[in-house]
């Protein structure tokens, strides 16, 4: 309508949203689609998980951003199919969405490896649903436990990989049991609750030196948290997990924290993959697309290894992309993406983390756990959240409670 | 099990936990069972239906109470049935709990008053899920006019009710017309939404001095509502409203605060009831019954007046039905119960509201509405429930912000 180029970003996680830090200040109009209206800053879904922060603490509202650049739209839609000949989107009701650009961003969904059961039985905590589900399933069983005696297994939690987000996962419910299930529950005792932790591979958070791994699990164990390496998961059926190594474990919850593989849209766009994901040339365009990219979770380099399922790959993905955008509309040409590693962190529980930053720093304990607390609080978007965040960690950290809020069905 | 006798308090409400406050120091056991874990600060469920709270931020964790006092028990369970005569609750899988005394503080139920489609059409704020259900909604309809275009009254709210709730109601959602919703959703202007406040007497806020119905209605209007009083509800079907007059109001929305009636629990109990409620006498034990008490908005007294069904009357009535239940252990006669009104109050906007307070007291406009803040934050169980509103108005009135956070089906 302007005459401009548009652009239509699809996906307000990391990279969706610095892709369109990127373009605001661009001759172009931009749509920005998504199916919420808020961010979700994944790193702290398990803390939403586990009861320690409000859903909002966590969620960004698209608004809030959006309203301040004349040259972008949101949209709060469901995008249904892409035409990457006739460069249309199709939302919900049919909709059609014209742009120049395409930028997909869509992120992943759960992957459970065909392993039977756990798509049906077993829950993921990619997204903010998720983690709810989550957290309401627990503090049910938490009660219902506390109230009507704890059956055998209903307070054990199977955590499969031992990622990041498994060891947080595990860290946090462990410290749940020792902080409070014993001393808030009547009936419940340390000894009800077990925490498993399956890992495939010979040690926790594989892309980590060695030494922090080693630090992971000794923490971990120390924490009462079952690691168990070399180890991965046959079957998974509503009340027990069945390991590949025969053994049983009778659970009321299964965490899946093993992978992520492609969602339905990237599923259906008829273009080339890497293992589900859309394969990117060097400039992040989509192979065979001279005006489609593809950003975070759900790209893959056709060349290269994919990159970690980060916020820093998304976000310096997202930038990337924008950039090129930027050098298309002037006649330039593409440049090839180039991920610099700012480095990987994991938090284990109360002062206790494993981080790898610059300069190939390495870093456990106490530093490790405040250079975590003070990063995620500078990411975090919104300055409302980042207030509220600090408030309930401090809160949390000063008066050793977590008192489950279940807010039924929501 | 301890000899000691057994009182169980249905509800973990105002009235409910005020009782327990009071027991935990008497010779008894007590449980306290509720359908939820968390305990609701209703006055401010509006807040949270259009967005400006966290409902984590008005529940509050009755575990982080009942943790404390040992001689309390909590369980969350649905109550589904009560034997006055043999002294026991059921609970929902068959579960017998025996009494020597019972105080049944279920609260209410909203009460459509028989009106066509309202059950079925409108929508109550009177629990928190009530709350986030039109947190929902509302964001929704503003979300979809914003990308496809305002439909035809799709931005109406009609409010059914022009007491304290109802007032607050239309207050936060004229706020949110000018403050938020033109300058951050393109494609609505402040035109697009009307608010329809309709009410049944000729004034707002009955039980309030007239002069402060007139500042109440003024400012409502200065903010763009609509009054209309001397008004009621005919017909609501999902598109629109028919009043009584024969106008038809095409709306997204129909709030019905027009008042509670009495629950499902209730009206089950086989006791004498004043217009659904549980008749009580003047000592709050329900009418024919030595060890039965009824307190909060399940109750009414059979010789009196009802009394409003507000936090205050419910707090009192919990301590006072405590008491009585400690004089009967002493083999004591019981005590009438006398209502001291401390006063009432309801918010308009920023630096609006109406209060009257102790000694007669009437005020109005900012000095209300600073009141009105402090006992609101005083009242708010848990000191992490306050610092988080406090942080969420502080910001709000700083910021002049409140973007509607939606937590999808949350």
């Amino acid at each position: 309508m302007t005459g401009r180029p548009t652009v239509v970003v699809i996906g307000a996680g990391f990279a969706g949203l610095a892709a369109c830090r990127e373009l605001v200040s661009a001759p172009v109009d931009i749509v920005l689609v998504d199916r919420h209206n808020f961010s979700t800053f994944q790193p702290l879904l398990y803390q939403v998980a586990t009861g320690g922060l409000n859903p909002g603490d966590i969620a960004y509202p698209v608004r809030s951003y959006v309203r301040k650049h004349p040259n972008l739209t949101f949209r709060q839609e469901t995008v249904t199919a892409v035409d990457t000949e006739s460069g249309k989107v199709e939302i919900a009701d049919g909709e059609l969405i014209s742009f120049d650009y395409l930028i997909v961003a869509v992120g992943a969904a759960t992957n459970y490896f065909g392993v039977p059961g756990a798509a049906e039985s077993a829950r993921a905590i990619y997204t903010m649903e998720d983690a709810v589900a989550v957290r309401d399933k627990l503090a049910r069983s938490i009660e219902r436990a506390s109230s009507r005696g704890v059956q055998p297994g209903e307070l054990t939690v199977v955590i499969v990989g031992g990622g990041a987000t498994g060891v947080e996962m595990a860290g946090a419910l462990a410290e749940m049991r020792r902080m409070q299930l014993a001393t808030t529950y009547e009936g419940i005792s340390a000894s009800d609750v077990r925490v498993v932790l399956v890992e495939q591979q010979d040690r926790l958070l594989a892309p980590f030196a060695e030494r922090l791994s080693a630090y992971a699990a000794t923490a971990l164990s120390q924490r009462g948290v079952e690691v168990r390496c070399d180890e991965s998961v046959a079957e998974v059926t509503p009340e027990h997990v069945v390991l590949k190594s025969g053994e049983v474990i009778e659970c009321g919850l299964v965490l899946w924290a093993a992978g992520v593989g492609p969602c339905s849209l990237a599923q259906a766009l008829d273009v080339p993959k890497v293992k589900g994901r859309l394969a990117v040339d060097e400039d992040l365009r989509v192979s065979g697309h001279d005006n489609v990219f593809a950003i975070g979770d759900v790209a893959a380099a056709a060349a290269t290894a994919p990159l970690p399922q980060l916020a820093q790959p998304a976000i310096q993905g997202g930038q990337h992309a924008a950039k090129q955008i930027r050098l298309l509309l002037a006649s330039q040409p593409t440049q090839p993406f180039r991920y610099h590693d700012k480095g990987i962190m994991a938090t284990i529980g109360r002062r206790s983390a494993v981080a790898e930053i610059f300069l190939g720093i390495k870093l456990k304990g106490t530093l490790a756990w405040m250079a975590w607390l003070g990063l995620h609080i500078v990411f975090l978007l919104g300055v409302r959240n980042r207030l509220s965040v600090i408030l309930n960690w401090a809160w949390r950290y000063l008066s050793w409670r977590r008192v489950g809020r279940v807010i039924v069905g929501n």
